[in-house]
């Protein structure tokens, strides 16, 4: 099935059919953090979104884009952890049945997350051939829809919907930043961000050691053997084929932080914003401190993907 | 000075009084503490109010609550941390020196607080004895206004803004559940709940190593010789003679919860809600989850503190 990348009317009719299941979640403001950026920082919050994660945006427009009898066989995705908790959430939703395909090794909260959604944990090799091959047996064996994590028109409009939520919430942005992983997320917040406020410049945020979508827009043509090594457990995914199309359309720059970077930042949300953040949350902040001096004075959203950190895990001792 | 306890007017006038200066703290739900404890829980988000906890707002009351001459003058007080940190902040906001008489051995982060709000330091040996004489050598030097952390009726009043909100932001509720350690927030609280929606019950939730106010409930008089011992490093004062006085007349329940208990539901807090709190607001949830059935199905308003954690010191791990 050929591609059609959604627009603002998509996103829209995704804002309309999640807007009973969703929350809108709360943008936050902090004087300490706006003083050590030189900025205005708004925090737009999807780690209150529900599942944890901005996720559930897509994952909720997707599963009720369904006609009834695609809905009745259920869905199917493989999601390293917050697209699987969202897709769960979602089917949930509908009442109808979500298989989410986890490679081994995934974050346990997360895990914990999708089975308590009442997702169908199947389990695979932490490769993509393996997940693949898992979710293609599923779809085989239930007729379920496959809801991809972020190649998913459907998906991308979900995620867009929070540039609508952010626009009234904090107007007059100079900037918005978000974490580029698949790259679901940036891409509906260029096409919404593009048709109702071209102004505002869009920054996406990759992880140094995860940076293939960095390298693709350096290329210019998709770059897909990058072997990620980072803290940021929700930014593995490698850019999507239509997702780097959009990037490219819209001329989204991407900047990289290191996962020291991002640990500071992280360690600064929860200290002084006083929010559990997961690191690729705290990337975008990252991000911003990086590039200071560009953001002086500016009005700056920043989007909190999510909030499902390993509380055992987790090591936020000064370095 | 004989103590004049606040009314419902005056806590009136102290929200108009902080309006200009104070946060409107979010309420903030969820849906997975809503299932584990069985009722509709609120929480009341004052780790989000500035300096990051509810302090700021009797803080901020009883600064501007001075006359000129007074205000010219300063003020000081003896805190353990977060009524120093807000009576630095507020009095920033007045532009008039705030000196603050810390015990050795406080938590870094809320010295750290009071420093950058401006906060003058004076450290004390960790006794009360120590801390009032230093308090009153201050005064008599700089003619500064003592602004007591919980037994003076301009901070009682401050602290029962919180009640005007949460009655706005969250009608309905059946009851609403407070931390006590010196007693400002709780007596507060009762004086505003009391005058405009008797039926909700209030309940304090106290430390059972440093459970003073419980004591002095039980046995009808001021127990002043309880040696604290609680990871609720907010919660160690004793409950003043005014604030006993108060919760005695407005007939308030407290109930206590072990360090353990209150752990759980600090990592339950941080897990779930996504919320950086401190023990002591932790505290609250630990209380409900100990009487969770008298709570079933009830809409329960819980007051979330503070969240100026030492995050090289915390320990979220499972027990």
């Amino acid at each position: 099935m050929a591609f059609v990348p959604p627009t603002l009317a998509d996103v829209r009719a995704a804002a309309a059919r999640i807007a009973a299941y969703a929350t809108v979640t709360p943008v936050l403001r902090n004087d300490v953090l706006n003083a050590s950026a030189g900025a205005s920082l708004h925090f737009k919050c999807e780690h209150l979104q529900r599942g944890g994660a901005f996720k559930f945006r897509g994952a909720c427009n997707a599963v009720w884009s369904l006609s009834e009898d695609e809905a009745r066989r259920g869905v199917v995705t493989h999601s390293s952890g917050n697209h699987g908790a969202a897709l769960a959430l979602a089917a949930a939703t509908r009442g109808i049945p979500a298989h989410i395909v986890v490679p081994e090794g995934a974050v346990a909260a997360k895990l914990a997350n999708i089975e308590r959604a009442g997702g169908i944990l199947h389990r695979c090799a932490p490769t993509i051939a393996a997940r693949e091959e898992t979710c293609a047996e599923v779809q085989r064996e239930t007729g379920a829809t496959l809801v991809h994590p972020y190649a998913d028109a459907r998906v991308i409009a979900g995620q867009g919907t929070i540039i609508l939520e952010l626009l009234q919430q904090a107007p007059d942005l100079d900037a918005v930043i978000t974490p580029v992983g698949g790259g679901g997320l940036i891409s509906g917040c260029a096409i919404a961000l593009r048709a109702l406020a071209p102004g505002i410049e869009l920054m996406g945020a990759e992880p140094a050691g995860a940076d293939d979508a960095f390298q693709s827009l350096q290329r210019g043509e998709r770059v897909t053997d990058v072997v990620p090594d980072t803290i940021c457990d929700g930014l593995r995914a490698t850019i999507g084929a239509p997702n780097f199309a959009l990037l490219r359309e819209h001329g989204v720059e991407v900047v990289t932080a290191t996962d020291g970077e991002t640990r500071a930042a992280m360690r600064s949300i929860w200290a002084e914003l006083k929010q559990t953040v997961e690191p690729s949350s705290a990337l975008v902040l990252a991000a911003l401190m990086k590039h200071r001096e560009r953001f002086r004075d500016k009005r700056v959203g920043l989007v909190l993907t999510g909030g499902n950190v390993d509380l055992d895990a987790v090591d936020l001792r000064a370095a």
